[in-house]
């Protein structure tokens, strides 16, 4: 939609698994041309993005590999980085591969909330394999600056460690707080009648699409699972401090969160 | 602020710690008149809100029970209520007390950030005590609805209970995010450049004002180490999920998660 929008390419065509979704596209010109076979879709493409959660990915590119493709670039916009861009090995040498992961997620999937403007000012993180070419890695910033995003190059595992910390385990932490707050729910429902903006902040990536998250959570495990380590550490660390009563050791991790939050977001960007 | 706007009282009094924020509320015209001295604040008061930090309250609350008062109305609005309404007993018999709370905090403090459109649509929680008259439950009531609040009567013990799990857990989860991301940060400085809107949500209650949160965790000690515990269990029962690569029992607390959260808030509440 971003492309088809700023008049980018030749022709925009779009791989559609649902028959309705193919209509829909057609009907909102989000595409010149959809179709729900993929064979058909990426024949003569230059360019291919894979844009499905990151099992179904790792499955298009087994298929991709044994389809005669185009000498073109293929980059994927899913959440992990290390399984897809070694599954991209196994891609024809015509193709040019990249890992590509623009970090603008939102808690609700699907075309009939997909906005062409999503990408504006994300960062978008590009991983691009020892076999992938200047020139390649050049055509991926150029379609990454051109929707608006912000490129940054990024090898995959420290990709995947990173985001582990910054997007896995937020999402973990808003699931953890939706099951605890179930639970209290349970027993009385008054607390919902309680939540407030703060709460709605907090637990709002729990309302994501959950084939979406499964895959992500499934294929970075070992990192994300480090990442709730550590969080829980300092939970308990809490728990532990306020069970003693030690107002210092409260203080202290109360004054280190705010040190590095208070200062992170300008006003403008919607507080 | 909220009080002035809509021209609710004869008068509007302010009491505040600082001069410069006296001739900060008197410039732009938030109260009729005001003093840095309580007793002169409260003098001849046919109500009186308390609205500072909760230990801050517990203070006022002691000076008050010493002062000559007027039959009124007095209400704090502190997020925690067991203390508040046990220092409560002590005042004198021509003083109606009543615990308040309205659910509608921001992350910034002070008169300078101050909106008389915060208690629009909020929860405003009431609680009573055994002495509190009807005529001043009602008169509370009257209060909280005239700025735009939903009061809930409550006892402060359940409210103590769900405010720790639907409160004081999202930031307490918060700050447990800003630590681990800060110790990731520290390692490498790339993960704030990945940081997008899910991060920002989840971590914004972070920046809330210390010296209030601090008052906030220590006079509701054994409610939020509770919540805290019963979130660190999901948390490690997710790592641990992942960790063995247990795929159903991973899916299983998305499902229950996003079952919980999906339908919670409409989009006009600016999600």
């Amino acid at each position: 939609m971003a492309l088809t929008q700023r008049s980018l390419c030749q022709q925009v065509i779009g791989v559609a698994r649902r028959p309705d979704t193919v209509r829909q596209a057609l009907t909102r010109s989000i595409a010149d041309y959809v179709t729900t076979d993929l064979a058909d879709g990426v024949a003569g493409a230059d360019v291919i993005v894979l844009a499905t959660p990151v099992r179904t990915i790792l499955r298009q590119l087994a298929q991709l590999a044994a389809m005669p493709l185009n000498s073109c670039l293929l980059l994927d916009l899913g959440s992990t980085k290390v399984e897809i861009v070694a599954a991209m090995e196994a891609l024809p040498p015509q193709v040019q591969p990249i890992g590509a992961h623009p970090m603008c997620g939102k808690e609700t999937a699907g075309l009939a909330v997909a906005e062409p403007t999503l990408y504006a000012g994300a960062p978008w993180a590009l991983v691009p394999l020892p076999r992938t070419s200047p020139h390649a890695l050049a055509l991926a910033r150029e379609l990454a600056v051109a929707v608006g995003a912000r490129p940054l190059v990024v090898d995959a595992r420290r990709h995947d460690r990173l985001v582990a910390v910054i997007s896995h385990l937020p999402y973990s932490l808003a699931v953890a707080l939706m099951l605890a707050a179930a639970e209290t729910g349970t027993q009385d429902g008054l607390v919902w009648e309680l939540a407030a903006s703060g709460f709605r902040d907090t637990s709002r990536l729990a309302a994501s699409d959950v084939t979406m998250m499964l895959d992500i959570l499934l294929t970075n495990r070992a990192a994300v699972a480090d990442a709730l380590r550590q969080a829980s550490a300092h939970i308990n660390h809490l728990a532990d401090s306020l069970a003693a009563g030690d107002e210092p050791a409260v203080q202290a991790m109360l004054v280190a969160a705010h040190a590095q939050r208070a200062p992170m977001f300008r006003p403008a960007q919607r507080e």
